[in-house]
């Protein structure tokens, strides 16, 4: 089969690779429908972040399910599913606490599997993989992108907003305008934020923001952000704030700009550890967030809200390509050309 | 009027000091009738902070309304009231959050007051004093004293818990056995915690933690500690973690004990600003607390529950002292005699 394969930093390959077969008996084998690449792919595209050369790649897609192993019930040959980047094993603690990004039983394998590929062998699939009504054919282009957005960015942009602890009637503040902080305005709005100030200074990601729901937007950053997101809220700060970006400045003015007592939702991947934390305490400013429960907000809301044509997420994707042109799809968003670039991989 | 002063470090002084007169239409002037000395006194009482000598000090009491300014119309002479350490007006976007610890406008003055004498000047009186119904001839001795927690450490054990987003059903973890963590104890407890593990290694305090709700002691620390209570979670880690130390090392084993989406509440005084927090993201514990929200918690739940005899924090005050002995009350805590010294200063 055909797969995405990582050769080394700016160097994406398809490679005929051995089609996956079930090896465990909680594993499903899925044929790939739609794919696509992620913000957090760029960290070893880009060679900043080490990844093993000559690996499959992806981490986000839907297909349809091939073969299950013998533990696999909830899903049968033939379903459409959501692929989620967790595995949820649906029974541990964190599971059962919502918060499946840290299943205690999805240790990775040492085989690294991609999701970029025509096939895809699923591990904890019985539990983790998120079963859609009838079959590919039966949704629309625009609703098959939505539908693919819940295996990752719209699940985390939603996590942000949950984290955060957005709640009816709350002012928001949504830090970064990538494919998670416009996910992010979106889950602010289903959750009933009524004012949402997104910080953005591209003028295509701003226009986006607003269709998804934001009222403000802010293109100042660092102490210029702060003072004017004070100057939008009368000096009393944000109930909530959703930090989708991750640089030491982002989580800085993230939490400058809350109220005393607002949570900060963290989904951007912390570039550094240490953080001074006091700046929390004498505000009671909550630091929250980390991996997203993909499948837990899948079930919950995100799928329903996704087939009531209630969100869009999938007008992030603004470019499109094939599998043969993966490495396309890498460069364009490497040079900032789309906001996530989709892969169409079969009918 | 006699006041305690801190004359430097490990000296406190009754001093003859003017008494005090209404300086702003929102003071009121307080006859003290009980106060007590708070673990975070012992930082500059050992010369571990800085703090203005000749000072007077203290920031617990409950008292009877003496005067009043012109715009404080909820409270009014003769009116007994608990005088929370936090100066809340009511009407700012922190208190009206609920987050009156961090009211915008109860900035310091530069007059330093000082609960632990016969009379004090009390800001923003009109919001932030919770009245009591009665006089302090209607209650019993052990019923003053749970009243007298209500200005600060049952409300700051309260924060914890609270800020730890306690639940009915959880599994609890209290760090810290000094008074605060104790009414840690009794705020999960009142707040549905099933099991409640308490970090103690002094007998008296194991056996009052076990009076007001503990069903397990962990006498370990660090990762002896972390150990103990994975054990006793079946390796689950608990659902909220409060800290209610400060140290560096109780901050690092509370994220620890934690299970994935769990959140800990600090009171604990943070004595290192830095840390790591990608401990946090890559498990999703939430850090979040502060300055407690006194006047809230008294108003919402604590005062009820302190009336109706369901909870007795005044059982933190294991030493009794009157205002000429402020020194030894000071010394008792000093040398962890006394859990919490208490100050009787008037009938």
């Amino acid at each position: 089969m055909k797969t995405a394969v990582f050769v080394e930093p700016g160097k994406i390959e398809v490679q005929d690779l051995p089609k996956p077969v079930i090896k465990n008996p909680t594993d499903a084998v899925l044929k790939i429908v739609r794919a696509c690449v992620c913000g957090s792919d760029l960290w070893w595209y880009r060679g900043i972040n080490d990844r093993k050369h000559n690996t499959p790649v992806g981490h986000e897609a839907i297909g349809i399910v091939e073969s299950v192993g013998d533990e696999v019930t909830n899903v049968k040959p033939g379903d459409f599913v959501v692929a989620p980047f967790t595995h949820g094993c649906g029974h541990c603690a964190a599971c059962l606490a919502g918060f499946d990004g840290n299943c205690e039983n999805a240790q990775t394998e040492t085989e690294v599997v991609g999701y970029q590929g025509e096939y895809l062998r699923f591990r904890n699939a019985n539990w983790a993989l998120v079963k859609i009504p009838g079959q590919p054919s039966d949704y629309t282009d625009a609703q098959l992108n939505d539908l693919l957005t819940l295996s990752d960015v719209m699940a985390t942009g939603y996590h942000a907003a949950a984290t955060a602890e957005v709640k009816a009637g709350d002012t928001v503040v949504v830090m970064g305008d990538g494919a998670v902080g416009l996910c992010g305005v979106i889950a602010a709005k289903l959750r009933g934020a009524e004012r949402i100030i997104a910080m953005s200074r591209h003028a295509d990601r701003q226009a986006l923001a607003k269709e998804f729901g934001a009222t403000d937007i802010v293109a100042e950053r660092g102490d210029a952000a702060v003072k004017r997101v004070m100057a939008l809220t009368d000096g009393a700060g944000a109930d909530a704030v959703l930090e989708c970006v991750g640089t030491e400045q982002s989580v800085d003015t993230a939490v400058k700009v809350g109220r005393a007592g607002a949570v900060v939702g963290r989904v951007g991947v912390p570039q550094k550890a240490e953080m001074n934390t006091n700046n929390l305490f004498w505000k009671n400013i909550g630091l929250r967030g980390g991996i997203a429960s993909v499948t837990t907000y899948d079930r919950e809301v995100l799928l329903d809200a996704v087939l009531k044509g209630d969100i869009h997420p999938g007008k992030v994707f603004t470019q499109r390509f094939d599998l043969n042109h993966v490495q396309a799809a890498y460069e364009a968003m490497d040079h900032r050309e789309a906001i996530k670039s989709l892969l169409v991989i079969s009918d």
